[in-house]
């Protein structure tokens, strides 16, 4: 692979050169870290070019992409996400896989921190050489940051890792965001039982294809136990997200390393069962069509917002509506004509 | 008020003709049963010329919108939403005031059925000359669904009517699109208990700001008192959505008529509240611009469904994203480039 390609005198003079896609396409391919790192950092800038870039790049890799099995890993602050991380990625690289984790944490942006920006608590794993860490991009809406979040995600699977971890804290709407980019959604609890089900959202119970009870070591054991049996009792009151996968529950303990080569199974049974009734590829091939309508909804809205054909109008419109001069139909139908090419 | 505007004949010839808007506003404004309906009749028709019949009508009335009290009930079948209206309504009306009915129920649209087109089930209320009862509007989406819902509010509040109840029942998404429209949000459960809370929909007891245990009489009246002791501390674990407001439990019989007075008391006290701390004004003005987005998003998205410039490519994205040929985000942009006046 030629590394030094030739810049033409003709290319338009940028502020700032971007390197060749197909070298960086042909780098990750090879699964050079670097490359993906620096892939991952265009996918995540918010600079026009930079996401020009990225998009070209993504076209590269994409006959690449889809070959990972993708897993949601959600859970409240202090049940043990990192560990759980840490502890099934030495597994799984013990098994010969190559394991990325990523993570989709919206909040970071506002609060400096991010769930895996302190890379300490994934220490071993982060030394891994068949681990690849990432943390959650910062800045911009949840939208933002998971289509940032599926775009790796692409980019690590075209550098030939085998598993996907994308973590999110289960406390806000990110673990929706998370449930329709991946293929399984694991649910990790403490053992508190029904006392920690009424702390966690509403409704990620639901998301949730797999329940691991973290914990369930020493003291905790039987509380686990317990725990394990009310999280199935609620399991059954909830209708199933397939007729194909009944939700499991399953008791690990990510200090002692116990319980993780059973999770790993089910979540190979559970692919094997979405694989042979076609339910992944549906379920994937819908994954992209619903992204491609939030992003073209996003936008349409952000169009709308700062275009100057529009923003001022919309300006006054809103106040109108707000003050109840207008209805919310007719200022919606106004902002409609002026946006579309060809009513 | 001019009743009888002259028609020029210049006026373009139509299959049909329409009624006069300014004769039409003016009976609605009197309080005309049959103009209200009649009016609500276009704002439910998907016929371009009745949708902008009924942009001109909601137009003309808008300044005499906003002063009745807005209240959404929710409910599971069978917890006795149509005898707690009647009930409520009866007493409404024995205090001198007008009450209006108004249902969302979507699924009437695929059922046949509908919460309120059994109107035996409000036989004396249907009968009352100050109350209106009006079935949901049949057919369409959700969100059509509440647009119509939404607009006849607006006519019957220019109707003169003081108190507007939306009805749905609260097993699906229109509980929060009634919480959308209304100021008050009001669940009726029976004394289930906590066996009740599994069935219904997780996330409406956030909605509510008065949960109202009915069926306290006889035999049930000390399931109904343990039952609301449940529910008060279930409320407690959730956040309440403003600051002004803590929800409150109370126990009725609509069958005996118990507890009527305390609800209308609540109701009161939760508007002046509301009213005192300018948390109405503002949640309406909210819930106005919120609609106006949700419109526009609604439109823009029709658009590129039927437009013809649009929905021939549309098609092929479609099928390239789901066969993982084209990034979702590759493909909105493509998209968004066809849709827009200039990008």
């Amino acid at each position: 692979m030629d590394k030094s390609p030739q810049k033409t005198a003709e290319k338009p003079a940028r502020g700032r050169s971007l390197p060749d896609v197909a070298e960086m396409a042909a780098a990750i391919r090879k699964g050079n870290r670097r490359a993906l790192a620096r892939g991952i950092t265009h996918v995540e800038s918010s600079r026009a070019d930079d996401q020009e870039f990225a998009q070209k790049l993504l076209a590269e890799l994409l006959p690449e992409t889809g070959n990972a099995v993708r897993i949601g890993l959600s859970g409240a602050p202090g049940v043990g996400k990192s560990t759980f991380t840490e502890a099934l990625g030495g597994f799984l690289t013990g098994e010969g896989l190559k394991i990325a984790v990523l993570a989709v944490d919206p909040s970071s942006a506002r609060t400096g921190g991010s769930i895996l920006g302190d890379k300490t608590r994934m220490e071993e794993l982060a030394r891994n050489p068949d681990a690849f860490i990432r943390p959650s991009p910062s800045g911009g809406t949840l939208g933002g940051v998971a289509r940032r979040t599926r775009e790796a995600m692409l980019l690590v699977e075209a550098a030939g890792f085998d598993v996907v971890i994308v973590e999110t804290v289960g406390v806000g709407q990110s673990e929706t965001a998370v449930a329709d980019m991946v293929d399984m959604f694991l649910l990790l609890l403490s053992p508190g039982g029904g006392d920690e089900l009424q702390g966690i959202k509403r409704g990620i119970m639901e998301l949730a294809d797999l329940v691991v009870v973290n914990k369930a070591d020493g003291d905790l054991l039987p509380a686990a136990k317990r725990a394990a049996i009310e999280y199935k009792t609620a399991l059954h009151l909830m209708r199933p997200k397939t007729q194909h996968w009944t939700p499991e529950v399953q008791l690990v303990s990510a200090i002692e390393n116990k319980g993780l080569p059973e999770v790993w199974e089910t979540v190979r049974r559970y692919e094997e069962v979405m694989r042979e009734t076609g339910t992944l590829t549906e379920m994937r091939a819908a994954q992209s069509r619903a992204w491609m309508w939030t992003e073209l909804r996003e936008g349409l809205m952000a169009h709308v917002r700062t275009h100057e054909g529009t923003k001022k109008r919309l300006a006054s419109l809103e106040g109108e509506v707000a003050r109840g001069e207008v209805t919310p139909t007719a200022a919606a139908r106004e902002l409609l004509a002026l946006v579309l090419k060809d009513g």
